[in-house]
């Protein structure tokens, strides 16, 4: 599935990019981002290979994926204004990157023959962990689990995505359909303001 | 051994309603809330089969362990105030889903043939590392780390249930006795304020 | 090759008093100063093993390792002032840890046929994450990415040890030089003070 795989390199590009803007506000050093660029990068589709017993790992295996991320360094260093000023087009790339994440994740699991209610946990847990662990080592609590419809959209997308190849829609237009509904989702929860409701003690 | 399997589905619930209850203190929303339930829930068990390379990891391939968590969600918004009233009843609830968890990750572990030293440490690592878990993305020191005699309270069920078993005692009433010498330690530990001696800096 | 192993182990000790050290400054009791040593000790092992699948996790099987961590409590706590006192005795035996575990963190990937470039990361792995997770569990941004020239040292010395074997330096006279590099750099940029440069946000 080279669409597939090539979506899976992007989005680790761009997960690095994010995990590395995320350690220079935490004023870390050039070495502690590259290493959280990494983690938040290959976090979750780690997670989620190590949880269904996948291996090899994805990236011990293939040095695309490491380069992906060593690639982004530089990169971030030197577009470091525009990256900023371009706030909105990261958001996209970053709403990409989890879109395509959850897609591989569930793909790879129900190809593993796991029941699809559980590869829609797989799909998120791809899309997610990074910045989970990314948040967690800068010592915050996870965005994820404070404002944003971040993994809701995520949730929906893997949803849609499942009943879309259950009705036999093509693979390529599928991945297409979801990754448009979650990055609508995030846009407009975002525009709207719209959050999930919060727990009452 | 339907008894056992029984009793972890109670443990899940039970460690659901925990984190879902930590993560509403840190005005979590509702999705966040689920997440940090899930992993109160399932990440001590899945650490030790990781870590035993015991794979499929239980709730990956049986959806009620899922199902257990996801039941627990609304059972905690609708019996939010009975939960908090009945602080005691859950504490209790709580301790029988660490001796649960206790005896099902011991008795997994000796069943891989893992030394019975090492298999008291799976034990113990069932059961408390699900909340380790839980609090460190919250953004809090584990609580097992600080206050009370917790972890203490499985090491000693454990060291009790493994004599026990190797005394013949009958696997059920070595549950039961197990369960009882941990609830007991706890009860009293919290009664009587006893805790471990601290390190000195 | 006993003596990688024998040097295993007491990396094992020495990074379990470094576990014991954070611990007891965080006013956690004895039992929970242990987790921590422990955790320190074997949680970069355990993550390049669990990377790699490669099962039974060491410390799993083999018992000298928590046994290396249990006597480090004792040892710990009698010898705390001297240990204090002798920090810089104790900078020295944390370096050699680290060191040995880069180096057997490595040969073990390597032995497995994983990608050089991918082995030099899985030493680093074993050299650092137990550190991470040590000061993540004491709810601290890790130390590693902060100040010291610390993984970049690992990162040196991992690269000398893969040109050296290739060159086909005896391994003995190899870890030997390896370990004497990572020292030399730490001490060094600790003397004169280097860091890498910081991310600018």
């Amino acid at each position: 599935m080279d669409l597939l795989y090539t979506l899976d390199l992007i989005g680790t590009f761009v997960f690095a990019i994010s995990g590395l803007r995320v350690a220079a506000k935490k004023q870390m050093d050039l070495f502690g981002a590259t290493v959280i660029g990494f983690v938040t990068a290959v976090g979750g589709g780690t997670t989620r290979d190590v949880l269904l017993g996948s291996y090899p790992v994805a990236w011990v295996q293939d040095l695309y994926y490491p380069l992906a991320i060593v690639i982004a360094v530089p990169f971030t260093l030197i577009f470091r204004k525009y990256i900023v000023n371009l706030r909105r087009t990261f958001f996209l790339f970053d709403t990409i990157g989890i879109a395509l994440f959850t897609i591989s994740g569930m793909q790879k699991a129900l190809d593993l023959g796991v029941h699809p209610a559980l590869s829609i946990v797989m799909g998120m847990v791809s899309a997610v962990v990074g910045g989970v662990i990314r948040d967690t080592l800068c010592n915050e609590i996870p965005l994820i689990f404070r404002k944003e419809i971040y993994a809701t959209a995520c949730l929906a997308g893997a949803i849609a995505f499942f009943t879309m190849s259950q009705l036999g829609v093509i693979p390529n237009y599928n991945y297409l359909i979801t990754t448009v509904i979650i990055i609508v989702i995030r846009v407009v929860a975002i525009k709207y303001n719209l959050t999930m409701p919060k727990m009452k003690e």
